[in-house]
């Protein structure tokens, strides 16, 4: 059991370990992150006050440990809350660690072609009949960006299966969902037999679609296999190669342009690598068929800019960066697209080769697997 | 018609204008950005070739104009592209201005109560018939980040016809659209009679829904009135205030986290006010409800990011900020929710008050704009 400390002018409460460890929090935050009823919505967990209610004079007059408990009197509200030890310290803000630019969020883990021997993989009557197999699956999307799942109905739309497993399809102008394969008239290129280098999708939108189904129905034609690139092993790649070329693809906004059929006309002004306010890498948008003039470079950085980015399209390039795969009838794999980068070989001959794709997003797909995640632990427990 | 000079090492075209502005252009940047039919599909647009086509010994050995066309031949491809001057002037990247943090993108102009005079409004039928008509509408939009609609049907999901006039619904764990009225056992606090302070929906979403639709069923309840706050307007108003509160409210995450009902648990760590790499101010997310423990700000800077958080507050509920209506049955407003905040007064008493909800994305806003903004163009031409 921690000791506690309060501060001269109740302001600032410390949590000692037994080993001497000390853990800072304020009184406003405390106050904030309270817990009790009359705070928290006992029945929906959503936050009763606003920043508002809290008087700004609050400070703490006394602060007490008994088991796990927290005891805080804070005034001028005359109010005391408990609070859980064990929660206050998952919580903590003290002596976080100093981070560089480029860190990952907790969870995800960077590939290369070393992958091809562990692709995530769930079937589909299994995914569907099991929480755990789909918890695993959700788990390895997360952690990897991708994955493929097999033994599904070889049917059209089956596609709209895959995404209700975790979320909901996100509409856009190409449909609920659209087709793959060759077209007279293309208006996208996607839509011929070309090979397609790597390439993250529609990145002239805004929000990008933050997942991408794409579904075997049919694939006898020759070629046509699916490869895969992480796009944050790729960036942490150049960086580690020349900083500098990180940074001006980090720093400065590409453009992104799609006109291609009537009525549609999206722009995008965003990085070809994203990283937060506080430096975790996010997302990379690499599409060599939509980027548009890019002017948002000052001249003086702009040759190193273009230094960097065909530097970053030979690491995408790089076979030993990319796991391929052909997929057959019933298969199909999932791309976390603000991340993972996808491409085709060419393909013609005979056979055909037919697939639907669709777009989803990663709120709903996270939620499902957090959710999973809680009711498994709560049943286990 | 401008002069144009080449470099020595054919690597920088040069572009003199008559008063003498020079303005400069990488030998890179123009192959990578030529409209040859080799270069772009002439269909669609799209880049044919990837920067890896393009040879890196790349340089231009002559630079010549005629009329409005600049030609150049590029080595070792052997290849000369025409390039229409006014284009690559409208483009162009040299001399650009330093910018501050917290710029807005062009088009778009904050605002207060004022706007209360000058509610961006359009009639469904008249925007439904008259491109024209929708077209103005979905200008202030992208101006204001909020516009009312009225005229509309008084029928279920009439919502979702607003949402067709420019893109499409995202639909989520709240449904394709969504019911706001008093509900007996609320999984969210917008199902009450509660008032609600001004807020951005789902920040504990990635991505964020970035359009809202409200639609009033019925309304007679007393109370219920709808406010918005612009969100920029009061991100910049805390900067000319103290830049230290912009400072920390941008530079650092904030946590929001939903989990009111089974089967989801949403969480997003963003800060309350995002802006771009290059200083964009291109988000504002503010949820009392839904704000998490924040844990990513360091404890030596947790005081004054509480003090900034607190004046955001203050901020976006001063009325001076605020504009406020009452919706009738068959009108809807709509806002940007990576911008704009929304709010209602609470309601009780005799009478019932029923709006339904839905989310929708800029993406298609801004397309179907940007395309009726061409053919509208195209047809005065």
């Amino acid at each position: 059991m921690p000791d506690v400390e309060l501060s001269d002018d109740g302001q600032i409460v410390t949590l000692i370990s037994g080993s001497g460890t000390r853990t800072r929090f304020h009184a406003i935050w405390l106050r904030d992150n309270a817990w009790d009823p009359e705070t928290r919505s006992a029945g929906n967990g959503q936050r009763l006050i606003a920043l508002r209610d809290i008087p700004p004079d609050l400070r703490i007059d006394r602060a007490r440990i008994a088991g796990s408990t927290l005891t805080l009197d804070f005034q001028p509200e005359i109010k005391s809350i408990d609070y859980n030890v064990d929660w206050l310290l998952a919580h903590g803000y003290d002596n976080g660690p100093g981070r560089e630019a480029g860190w990952l969020a907790p969870g995800t883990e960077t590939w290369d072609s070393g992958l091809m021997s562990a692709i995530p993989l769930a079937d589909f009557n299994r995914a569907t009949a099991d929480g755990g197999v789909l918890r695993n699956w959700l788990s390895q999307l997360r952690r990897y960006g991708f994955g493929k799942m097999t033994g599904g109905p070889v049917e059209r739309e089956a596609l709209l299966k895959i995404a209700a497993l975790f979320g909901y399809v996100r509409e856009t102008n190409y449909g609920r969902y659209f087709e793959v394969r060759t077209e007279v008239n293309p208006t996208n290129l996607a839509y011929t037999g070309l090979g397609l280098q790597a390439h993250t999708d529609n990145p002239y939108r805004d929000p990008v679609p933050t997942v991408q189904i794409l579904y075997c129905l049919e694939n006898s034609a020759e070629g046509g296999e699916n490869m895969v690139v992480d796009g944050f092993a790729a960036a942490l790649r150049l960086k580690a190669e020349n900083p500098a070329w990180f940074d001006v693809l980090s720093k400065y906004c590409a453009r992104f342009e799609y006109a291609g059929e009537k009525g549609v006309c999206l722009r995008a002004r965003r990085p070809m690598i994203e990283v937060s306010a506080d430096g975790e890498l996010i997302g990379v948008r690499f599409n060599n068929r939509s980027t548009a003039a890019i002017t948002d470079v000052p001249f003086d950085d702009m040759a190193t800019y273009y230094a960097a980015y065909r530097r970053f399209g030979e690491i995408i390039d790089d076979p030993a960066m990319e796991v391929t795969f052909k997929l057959t009838p019933g298969e199909c794999f999932l791309v976390d697209n603000t991340r993972v980068l996808h491409a085709r070989k060419g393909y013609s001959g005979a056979g055909s080769r037919w697939l639907q794709g669709c777009y989803a997003d990663k709120d709903g797909l996270l939620s499902t697997l957090a959710s999973l995640e809680t009711e498994i632990q709560e049943a286990a427990e």
